[in-house]
């Protein structure tokens, strides 16, 4: 029976070009529902656009423009101040699948898989039926080129349909216009709007101008002129890499001796640390690095783990960092705390790679519903396939009970809070060529996982602080509500005066103490002491305030003094132990009674409100 | 400052070539952890195993062999008896990426990218750094060839390390052997054991032989003779199809017509329908299709949406069908209710797709955690990625509660439930070429809403009966605890017999009351009558059993009988209306008081425990 059917279906058996696989399966690369399409259209291209800047040096002044087309189609122009492109690499940028400058560098950067912004003019030619028009100029007053190309899906190659010299006003950079099935969604987290902010965030040095569908212009404006640090290309790191990769490198390496290929073909691998290598795999550094065989190649390999090899170089990366994090969150959201963290760089199959996380919580943000998660691949938001993301099931797979957090049913907590992650890399290992999820690596779950925990413990420090204080407030209020009617009771019964409950309250809260003792002397002056007792169960440091209209004398110890018009402001750093006291006293020459009543509050300055009794606290810096 | 910049630029301009890609990309095709790479290749083995057998109409024998090769690798061996590969097939086949069969065949199998096996030939050289042995035969007494292969990842084409002829028993069939870099896991749904099983309760015609690393072996066995019917090869339907593949359709077409390249290159338009669609269109059905712009192919595209056209045909698919789902629940899971939808057929882009749904209840499922989600595409089991699917974004997106089950914080409901959701299509638009979890094309995800919400609204139906059973069971013991005391108390009081309750009980309770009545005649002999009174709502058919060691006769009406032992098991089939009686009469010639005193009680079988007075209830068949 066999061999006629194996004959037969031998006919049908034929190679398919990589633009064929992916016209068939455009929602590999993002093209799956028409708001999504767009997004997948513009991320593209203002990718390109935020590369080429850095790698040109010239802070990205970019333009997106949606324009509707008919019913169901959307023009897309995005334009940008890059570097440009050379006449004759412009139809196979656009033209061709896998084709590109970054795909080989080791080294940070948006775009890394040849694919972008070829697939969005496949997009646009399968639904829109139309070419891509670009137009694009080197400067130094060269030509502007326009091009108007599709790709041809049988032999992956551009078909130039239009190739003109015209002028732009530009005088430098790119500009790429598409047709394309799409819809423009508002309001929501996955919209063109939303995008843009979100990239805004995380490229402070970036201007993006977005024109929408119905004219309204918005300007996302640089918030800095500093371009970040560039990231440089490095050599691979021996950490991780793979035993077949290791085999093609020795194979088609220009070295001829096997000390010099580790040396020149890896980064942080110096004469000593090569030799030590040879050393371990028990082979000779002056061996012919072509001639090894498999076994061989895995010895080398296995001594890569045994000799101690410096980690990889971190000027690869561009980390957005801690402080930028923390201004975006900041600006995003209205919350009531905020934690960041960049971690140390880590290595995965030899790719550098680097964690970095936010926590906001409060404000605002909705309490009962799942947070909300804001990943980030090297600077550039994911928007989708948040369930199939690393990120997310890191999330997942942290206990959220400890630090604070509901965790229905498991997976994503609920609460106020915002959880950025960025994870930045020389090749963020994407699970699709949508460059939506990063994939289920261990080394950079472990990462992930690492760094939320620090934010988490921070915020869980600031959540149970919070708690403790709650608890106070309302004990004080019971206390201080309670206790003066018995001791006004007590006064009334036994015909005495009202007595002080101040230290009564102080007690029984643990509180700081402050109250102020005024001696008349019978020459008109006073003798005013200010005593400081801590009840509670450590040390407070704080400064403490005496305004008053007139000098002092007689100091003990001396304050600091400001004068603010008619008042003096008398500041003394003080701290208290547990369970002791301090004193201050000063001398007034002349304080009548009338004074006496109008004297102002003691402040404190530098400790919380709930735990000073008999003064008013203010926050300031200890 | 830019033409310097652009030049430079140009210069790392490359092309890649698809195996490179894929290379850096691994994760992408699903080889990111050692479990999953492991689960990865024998998946695509196997997936080609059963595609090829099912091509040659033979009964699937597959043999999957893990062995320990060392620290880190395993050796994945998988044969088959399909048809055979002819010898030049062979290296591209395994050693050539989007290369393949089924890419352009509309029709429904589990390859279709043309990457699989290929896949999983660079992971092996990429970590093991070995070669990929395959042996294939046609059949026909022909040799059988061996092959030892890789992949040239800057060619994307194989490189042939032996080429060899050996004796091989296996009459036809193919046999593939890898070392790569995986881990061998038990115990949890991610692994080998769990993807042959759920790979056999989808596919009960194949019988698969699991060799474990420890020697252990495991026999998937078949349980049916029957191959699948097997899918047909369509045209494309016109509806969903792209304004730019039907440009491109009618640019290559052989036809001069443009009414002869409707009618030949479409499923389901005939003579007249092509003339209707040339008219829609205002076309001249003799127009040369090649000729057409794109503003007169968008017409068309239009004229598709006007004019009635039959829906796709369905012998392109091959559901698993609602028995079959039913049976690999049953089969899988100890529980409680099943229920399955197969729904009919629709169409995304041109391809005609299914959606089939089953849901489990009850037994010893969990009931606190999140529910279990099953899913497979093309009858192959999806492991990896369900939080990226649109299957598990259409669970996500029920309210549950309605059906009965919570969904705490959003997102998947928790419960003692599990969802086997299976989508089949002549083209699985998966997320990647990993082939994990398919994307949130906007048709499949309502399709797939629909399915759940299908057999969940059955699910409920049972919930809510079980809730109103449980409900009636708690009513009754009250019923029957106070009842009885009230009796016996007015029967003490006045001075009578304890009354029989039952009646009052059925009553209350709306149920069946079943009571025998006997009176002896002078002659030893006893007349008995059994009544069935329905005090319930809706009309009763059951089966009365009188199990009885002696004959009877006067018998009204005629029983079936079942002799058992010395037993004769008297059957009558009776339905009664709401509050409606029947009466059952016998007679028996000889029956003492002692005989009557054991009598035993009488069996109604069909009828729900919950709603029966006076007799057994067992379940039953009617």
């Amino acid at each position: 029976m066999a061999a006629p059917i194996a004959e037969e279906l031998a006919k049908k058996q034929q190679a398919i070009s990589v633009a064929e696989f992916f016209e068939k399966n455009r929602q590999i690369l993002g093209f799956d529902s028409a708001p999504r399409s767009l997004i997948t259209t513009v991320k593209e291209a203002v990718d390109n656009s935020l590369d080429a800047c850095e790698e040109a040096d010239v802070l990205p002044d970019i333009l997106v423009q949606i324009e509707r087309a008919d019913k169901d189609n959307l023009t897309v122009i995005v334009e940008d101040n890059g570097p440009g492109i050379v006449k004759k690499q412009i139809p196979k940028v656009f033209g061709k699948l896998l084709y590109g400058s970054r795909f080989h560098a080791l080294k940070q950067s948006r775009g890394q898989q040849g694919i972008g912004i070829s697939a969005s003019v496949l997009y646009s030619q399968l639904t829109a039926g139309r070419p891509t028009k670009v137009i694009s100029t080197i400067g130094h007053g060269l030509h502007a080129h326009y091009y108007e190309l599709m790709i041809n899906t049988s032999t992956n190659e551009p078909e130039i349909l239009k190739d003109n010299i015209v002028d732009w006003d530009r005088p430098h950079g790119t500009r790429v216009e598409l047709e394309i099935e799409a819809s423009y969604v508002k309001g929501r987290r996955q919209s063109i709007f939303e995008y843009l902010k979100a990239t805004a965030i995380v490229n402070p040095h970036a201007r993006i101008t977005l024109i929408e569908p119905d004219g309204n212009e918005v300007l996302f404006d640089r918030a800095t002129d500093k371009l970040p640090v560039p990231s440089k290309e490095i050599l691979p790191h021996p950490h991780g890499i793979e035993l077949g990769t290791l085999m093609k490198m020795l194979r088609y390496t220009q070295r001829q001796r096997l000390g010099a290929f580790l040396r020149y073909s890896f980064t942080k691998i110096g004469l000593l640390t090569a030799e030590e290598i040879c050393r371990a795999a028990g082979l000779d550094p002056e061996t012919d690095p072509r001639s090894l065989t498999r076994d061989q190649a895995k010895k080398l390999l296995e001594a890569f783990k045994k000799v101690k090899i410096m980690s990889p170089p971190t000027d690869c990366l561009s980390p957005i960092g801690e402080d930028l994090i923390y201004k975006g969150l900041e600006k995003e959201f209205s919350v009531d705390f905020i934690a960041t963290t960049t971690r140390t760089p880590s290595v995965f199959s030899g790719n550098p790679f680097v964690v970095e996380v936010g926590i906001a919580y409060g404000g605002n943000l909705g309490k009962d519903d799942r947070i909300e998660i804001m990943r980030f691949a090297n600077r550039v938001p994911l928007l989708y396939q948040q369930g199939g993301c690393v990120t997310t099931h890191a999330v997942e797979s942290i206990k959220w009970k400890q630090y604070g957090l509901n965790q229905p049913g498991g997976g994503i907590p609920t609460g106020s809070a915002v959880l950025l992650i960025h994870v930045a890399s020389t090749n963020v290992p994407f699970t699709s060529e949508s460059k939506d999820a990063i994939a289920d690596i261990p080394e950079i779950k472990d990462e992930v996982e690492l760094a939320i925990k620090e934010v988490s413990r921070k915020f869980n420090h600031y959540l149970t602080k919070q708690g403790s204080l709650k608890k106070r407030r309302e004990k004080e209020i019971i206390i201080t509500k309670v206790l003066p009617r018995m001791a006004a009771k007590l006064a009334e019964t036994l015909e005495k005066d009202v007595p002080d409950i101040n230290p009564v309250v102080a007690k029984i809260m643990g509180n700081l103490l402050v109250s102020r003792h005024i001696k008349k002397n019978g020459d008109g002056s006073a003798d005013i002491s200010i005593r400081v007792k801590n009840f509670g169960t450590r040390l407070h440091k704080f400064k403490m305030h005496e305004m008053v209209p007139y000098h002092i004398t007689n100091v003990v110890p001396e304050p600091k003094v400001v004068t603010m018009g008619n008042d003096f402001d008398y500041i003394w750093e003080i701290g208290v132990s547990p369970d002791a006291s301090k004193v201050l006293k000063y001398t007034v020459e002349s304080l009548s009674d009338d004074e006496i009543s109008r004297l102002p509050e003691i402040i404190v300055e530098g400790v919380e409100e709930e735990i000073v009794t008999g003064a008013k606290a203010i926050k300031g810096v200890i």
